[in-house]
């Protein structure tokens, strides 16, 4: 008999049929004997039509109410997939945020956990029932409604699973599982039985957008066990947990890319303390995020500074950037937003040498030219033309043997 | 400075620009000095959307779960509300039911309120705010989310007036007010400036549905002013307290009537000791609710007797009573549902005799015969055949110079 928190996003829930789809599901594993706890998302849509209302009072909503407003939709489908546990003959109670009670700060529309209190859910599982809990909202110290922001349903599942130590944590999407690289690019990409969550944050933050980055973090920091699966194929889906079960692992474990990135760089730099600084400041103060940066020394006194922005910032840093190169009397400011990220990613790296000269090499055969290098410890991202994009991760998911990955 | 409750249904809140409607109205009144608390029901048609939802869950959804889905109906519009006035510059604060916190009992879809918790409420109000709650729902000893049934919302706003000692309670709704009687039938029908809860209860019981009667009662009970006005009209609508303040009352405030009723009559009963519970017992067990009741003896040693019943019912009353006839060895069973009830309704008949009389002589003189007479403290109701219903209306209408009432 196990514990598992099961969480369902707002597709899975999305109708009528699939809440019922849904409850069978549940029951299933109930049958099996699992202590089951279900976290909800609202019906697809539906958070977007209140967010439309809302704008009809208010501009720029009062965001406490926001959240008063929004948190509907998830009590909403506890209700509902409660009742579908009933017509099944399977016992069922539902609770919003503030009922179980998730404690959260009062930062409306985009509140932090702070604690869970376990009491009612504990009754419930011991009593043999299945507990069905709003995902995404919670309660703070003054019994104010929040929300958790982006994401918040899967946070909520992870937390919960946390709280009741849960063998492991279903996160339920419209994918099977992770892969080794992206399907639609690579044909022979493969499903991943298992990856760990250093990996599966590599690969979320470029792009795999199977999970959110913030829940992953999450299940890391409370080593609770997430597992991926589809809410409508059967299967295991992928394993993420905090260290790498497998006897022998593979070198890498996939690759990611990223299509919105754009590169900007500002040279002949007079190369003096702070220069980083002075170049990344103004771009920060307008809240446009930077991803890759490198640093070269040119020639004698100057340097040549390169970083990436997200596509849609381009025009706003690139404008930032030329005042920059006036202030500072640098040479002169280029930039590209017509390049891609490929990454490869997998703890492997660590034990084993060579990978960083297997990647170059690969590309090289196939002459892609490499923009940029970016290196961590269980990752090395490469900047290339975007019109090299499928043929780099054709090519490396093959050089890496990816598609002949243990299933 | 007053401090009132404000209550607004379904169609007042029905759409974006009735929402803001509405907060205009508060934002004046609250500009002009009083302390307001807003109680709103869900938008129309918003609880049978919901509702529809579930019946495809379960066919006989759990009452739990029901209330858990419904009650996101008020918590949509409260937020909404707020966020209208936000945008108006008025301050304000949403509440659900939880929240308040409006504590009932655990009877799911009918529960009763039992205590209001007035701190947030008058912490707020004392702070200058607007208090915008949820109508309809509270939540029991457990914290378990509760509704209140029919009427739940105008239940909510009397109760927290209750609570909270206001000054009145103002029930909006779409009339502005209650009338001496049905304007679609005597067009001379006038708006009421003030009226007793015992008349505005007799009146709701006969079919004049402007507000619930559990609502009245309540008001009734806890001695709040109650106000009747519209939501889409300016006017004062009409008042209803507990004592009738008017110097010299009128002899009757109105004249109400019921289309929906049905007549039996089961005659030569023998008459024995329990005779009337033989009779109205198979219609009790039955479920089938008795209106008027009168007994007569009509010769030697039976009686006849006759008692109305809604419409819906008449078929199956009538079957029941033909059993008993047979049980009983009476003569023989007689009905009628083409006959409708028409009353008279007012506090002044306590101390002015000869209204009854006044009564029965109008309807004679305009030929139409009475079939069957009750009485209580504050109405007179008389039977006759559907077809004279309006002119007996219009005649005692102008009997009692109700045309002529002081605006």
């Amino acid at each position: 008999m196990a514990l598992l928190v099961y969480k369902f996003g707002g597709t899975s829930v999305g109708s009528a049929e699939r809440i019922k789809a849904v409850a069978d599901k549940v029951k299933k594993a109930h049958d099996m004997g699992d202590q089951i706890v279900v976290v909800l998302s609202a019906m697809s849509g539906e958070t977007n039509r209140l967010i439309a209302l809302a704008k009809q009072m208010q501009a720029q909503p009062t965001e406490r109410e926001m959240d008063v407003l929004i948190s509907t939709g998830e009590q909403v489908t506890v209700a509902l997939l409660t009742m579908a546990l009933h017509d099944l003959g399977c016992e069922a109670s539902s609770y919003t945020g503030a009922q179980v009670k998730i404690l959260t700060d009062s930062s409306f529309t985009k509140a932090r956990i702070r604690k869970i209190d376990d009491a009612k859910l504990r009754k419930d599982l011991d009593a043999g029932k299945v507990v069905v809990v709003a995902g995404f909202q919670g309660v703070d110290e003054l019994g104010n409604i929040t929300t958790l922001g982006r994401g918040g349903s899967d946070t909520t599942a992870v937390a919960i699973a946390a709280a009741l130590k849960a063998d492991e944590c279903h996160i339920y999407t419209d994918v099977d599982g992770v892969y080794t690289t992206d399907p639609r690019v690579e044909p022979k990409a493969r499903r991943l039985d298992h990856i760990t969550f250093e990996e599966m944050l590599e690969m979320a933050s470029l792009g795999s957008k199977v999970l959110q980055i913030r829940s992953v973090e999450f299940a890391g920091k409370y080593n609770v066990a997430l597992r991926v699966l589809s809410s409508f194929k059967e299967g295991n889906g992928t394993l993420i947990t905090y260290e790498d079960t497998q006897m022998e692992s593979a070198l890498i474990s996939g690759i990611a890319f990223n299509r919105d990135e754009a590169k900007l760089t500002i040279t002949g730099v007079p190369d003096l303390p702070g220069v980083a600084f002075k170049i990344l400041g103004p771009i920060a103060d307008a809240n446009i995020e930077v991803d890759m940066i490198v640093q070269n020394i040119a020639d004698d006194a100057t340097t040549d500074f390169t970083f990436t922005v997200d596509r849609k910032d381009y025009q706003r840093a690139l404008a930032l950037l030329e005042q920059t190169c006036a202030d500072l009397g640098a040479r002169k400011v280029t930039g590209d937003n017509t390049i891609v990220k490929v990454s490869i990613v997998g703890v492997g790296m660590r034990s084993h040498a060579g990978i960083a000269s297997t990647m170059f090499k690969t590309l090289a055969e196939e002459g892609i030219n490499i923009r940029m290098i970016a290196t961590s410890e269980i990752k090395i991202s490469v900047v290339v033309d975007e019109k090299y994009l499928e043929l780099a991760v054709r090519a490396l998911h093959a050089a890496f043997e990816l598609d002949k990955i243990s299933a």
